[in-house]
């Protein structure tokens, strides 16, 4: 990398560590620092009704002029137009382009009726030699009303979407436009904006086509300008340093991105990938051990991070096929790597766990307080779920940081200590390590929702075909490690030979295949009754 | 280049020059000769029943099965299956798909009932706010049967497209099975083949968005493997040997191809462009004479020839983006440049003025016969084409050659005399001259067909901004000049400043612009009344 190139990614704002707002997830697609600052940046000044009638008169021309040259100039002024809104006109904007830019519903009604007064094509299939030109006549007729009608059923926005997609810079600023659409629609609910999200959301996924994706290798000699979103988007371990990267992109080490044609120097999606001699159970191992192994003794190779960019490209599902073409490669380069395996965040334990903590609590308090009422029995909604000696091991060694009537409140109480107390003491670790162990497991093989795993990382590496390996007690000690999943992490592995078979039993059966370890975690009897709440 | 790379491109079959079925026009998609050899190769043995069930069978999993990663290998073994099968064969396997996997017409009258039951949004979009949760509701079901009845709307063979089009490649398999449908529609009208096909035409050209396409230098450091594409795809001037290959890709010469990541080394459409101090009027100088100028001295970069590659992405105007994208690339890296054009056959005039001379004739003989009949006056279609004074100088010197009874009658025999034989002679090139080089400019100037010049290379360069600037006489002595336009070739010129305010006067109203000396040929009250036929 030449000076400029340093210097340039040297003036770069790193992210703070203490990420109150970063992304949770590989997955989750938050608005990211560099989007937030900018909308703040946008928001300090507020426009002028002029500047926003403008802005709408330039969206109306790139809908309604013809489609030639003569657009550019429009898509230009539009696009410049919008970026200047603030985050209120913006929302004016978007309801315009969604309420006043959908379907032309006479013309649907219209040839809704053209449509069923004609005869359908019989399913006859094979005999149509013998048909005739005045049937194929009436057919083409047919076909031609089920295609004018299939296409008056798309809005009248669809137009702007494509023409932004042909326009230089376009795809790139219709991911920032359905950025705010979904951070728009986490505040309130819009039924015709949830419709414009959903059908932007289509387009995207076609356009983003895994098809149209290259793979690329990102390295040290790359330009200052791709490393530095690099450095913006990192979502799982954030990099601290200059050094940091320079070793993240160094000797056994890997790291592989997405790019489009049409979104130039900016991955929609990166993976770290660490070579090793054996599955990482810690991330400190992986992002600080020092020297890395030779490359030629390593046998394993980690992926530890997967980051996406475009917090615009939420729900297109990126990464399925990233993780499948990054192992083709390595294979082919380094036939003596023969696991592929995760070091992944649970980034849903704690907030399960904590919650479930809470309500069984406040139901024991209650439960407690009508102890004397009709009915004797417990509520059939509570659930100790501690284990018997669990439950006198931490009612036994809580004294001192925390207090409360039952194990489980003293656990929530722990867990919710400033600081995380709980951590630096070494016997309350001895203490919670089996509980938060066991509940952990339970987590990833049994929660689930809609027959899929609760867990976003975890439904991610499922449904792309991998296993359940192991989970790791005190593998990620960073603030946010110990506030995600207390400090657990969670080993997948990739078998080539299983990959389709897991990935195939996951998505019709909602099957998770798991290691004998981890499955001893759960109790036989309850591995069967899944819940699927 | 290595060793290799050159031995792999001298294995070339050169294309013959003598191409009765070579394309016309830069952006007619023939099935050019690769494709056919390999056709022909596939036909020379018949598949059995069984082979045809296979592929069927496959084709009906690729289409029906669950969305996992085991596709991967049903994809491949039905396009493995499908280049398996004989042209009969994948006729009726294409009929199959057309007929058996279009749209599932009971759920669409279905949600045709449920949608027509529901209530519109109303279109006083600003109050959106004031409307109540439960209105929100309503909303979002009615948004949600809409879009339901769209996606029903879709065919069933959608679904192979799509996972097609996500299928390392699938997209490339896509573009061969279009041809092949559009090979079929040639010989036969199918209605429900042309809807499969117009279907697949609409996708493939929002996949093949100029956002996903790659401008690529093609240089002579390229890979064999895509040089070969080069030599094989030229329809404009076929590349006759290494040594004019290198030529071409050499100094005073350029060559740009757009490359699609999903169709590797393999560019969809190229152009060659050669740097000149003047506007070439022959294709012979641009091709053949050396040795060419010192690139510094040139002020013109002459476009001497498009060539799109897959005769399966017929319509999709790929060509469009590319000429603007290099003429900027261009001035970016040679601001001493300051002239754009191109000389460009005129693949329709030919075909255009043997029918019309003729029907002339034959008119003229009918009227001939009836001249003692009860109407008097001349038949109202029939038109002398040719002045007095070049009516006279036919007559004069056809002796030897071609006889007839009229000047245009004389002017057809000759003109399909064989081998050309009137180019061999100095006088009937003189005699010939006149009303040729006058009935070319009327022919690109007022011959229309809806509204568009009837030249679809005219038709092409306009639509992208182009003016007429000047016809050159016996500009391309090849036998395909020769055939296609009398060996008249047209320069098209891109002024910058122009291109968006021609493209959108000749998109709106059909104006074509031309240049001062051009538009003397034509009488200026012909100018008026532009033909629409």
């Amino acid at each position: 990398m030449n000076k400029k190139g340093l210097s340039i990614l040297m003036r770069i704002r790193m992210r703070p560590n203490s990420a109150a707002k970063l992304s949770l997830s590989p997955l989750t697609n938050e608005l990211n620092q560099t989007q937030m600052n900018s909308q703040v940046n946008q928001s300090a000044s507020s426009n002028t009704e002029r500047e926003f009638e403008l802005v709408r008169a330039s969206m109306n021309s790139a809908i309604s002029m013809n489609k030639t040259e003569v657009l550019d100039a429009v898509l230009n002024d539009f696009s410049a137009g919008y970026f200047n809104l603030d985050h209120e006109n913006r929302r004016r904007l978007l309801l315009v382009l969604a309420k006043e830019y959908d379907l032309n519903r006479t013309q649907v009604r219209e040839l809704i009726k053209q449509y069923l007064g004609l005869e359908p094509p019989s399913v006859s299939g094979e005999n149509a030699q013998s048909s005739g030109l005045e049937e194929e006549g009436l057919l083409s007729a047919f076909y031609r009303t089920e295609r004018n009608l299939r296409h008056a059923l798309n809005p009248v926005y669809e137009v702007l979407f494509e023409r932004l997609n042909t326009h230089p810079g376009g795809l790139k600023f219709l991911s920032s436009l359905r950025a705010d659409i979904l951070s728009i629609l986490a505040e309130e609910n819009i039924a015709s904006l949830r419709a414009l999200d959903s059908y932007l959301k289509e387009k995207l996924s076609t356009w983003l086509s895994p098809a149209a994706l290259e793979l690329h290798q990102i390295t040290w000699d790359d330009p200052a300008s791709l490393l530095e979103k690099i450095v913006a988007y990192e979502a799982v371990h954030p990099i601290s340093n200059l050094l940091d990267l320079k070793r993240r992109l160094g000797v056994g080490r890997r790291c592989f991105g997405y790019l489009h044609p049409a979104i130039s120097g900016e991955p929609l999606i990166f993976i770290e990938v660490a070579l090793l001699k054996n599955v990482a159970q810690t991330i400190q191992e992986v992002l600080w051990d020092d020297p890395p192994i030779l490359e030629c003794e390593a046998t394993c190779a980690l992926f530890y991070s997967i980051s996406s960019t475009q917090p615009g490209l939420s729900g297109i599902n990126l990464g399925k096929f990233l993780i499948k073409r990054v192992i083709t490669l390595v294979k082919r380069d380094m036939p003596h790597i023969t696991t592929f395996a995760t070091l992944s965040p649970i980034p849903g334990f704690m907030q399960w766990l904590l919650s479930k903590l809470a309500s069984q609590s406040n139901l024991a308090e209650a439960e407690d307080m009508s102890q004397s009422s009709a009915n004797g029995s417990g509520s059939t909604f509570w659930e100790n779920i501690l284990e018997p000696e669990e439950e006198k091991a931490i009612m036994d060694s809580s004294a001192g940081i925390a207090a409360g009537k039952s194990g489980m409140e003293v656990m929530l109480n722990l867990l919710t200590s400033t600081n995380y107390e709980w951590t630096n003491s070494a016997e309350l670790l001895l203490v919670l390590k089996p509980p938060l162990m066991r509940l952990c497991a339970r987590f990833l093989l049994q929660e689930k929702k809609r027959g899929k795993a609760l867990d976003s990382v975890a439904n991610f590496h499922l449904q792309n075909g991998a296993m359940m390996e192991r989970i790791n007690w005190m593998a990620d000690r960073s603030e946010k490690g110990l506030r995600q999943s207390g400090g657990i992490m969670v080993n997948y592995v990739y078998r080539l030979e299983n990959i389709e078979e897991y990935a195939q039993s996951y998505f019709s059966k909602g099957h998770i295949h798991a290691s004998a370890d981890l499955r001893r975690y759960v109790k036989p009897l309850e591995e069967h009754e899944e819940r699927t709440d």
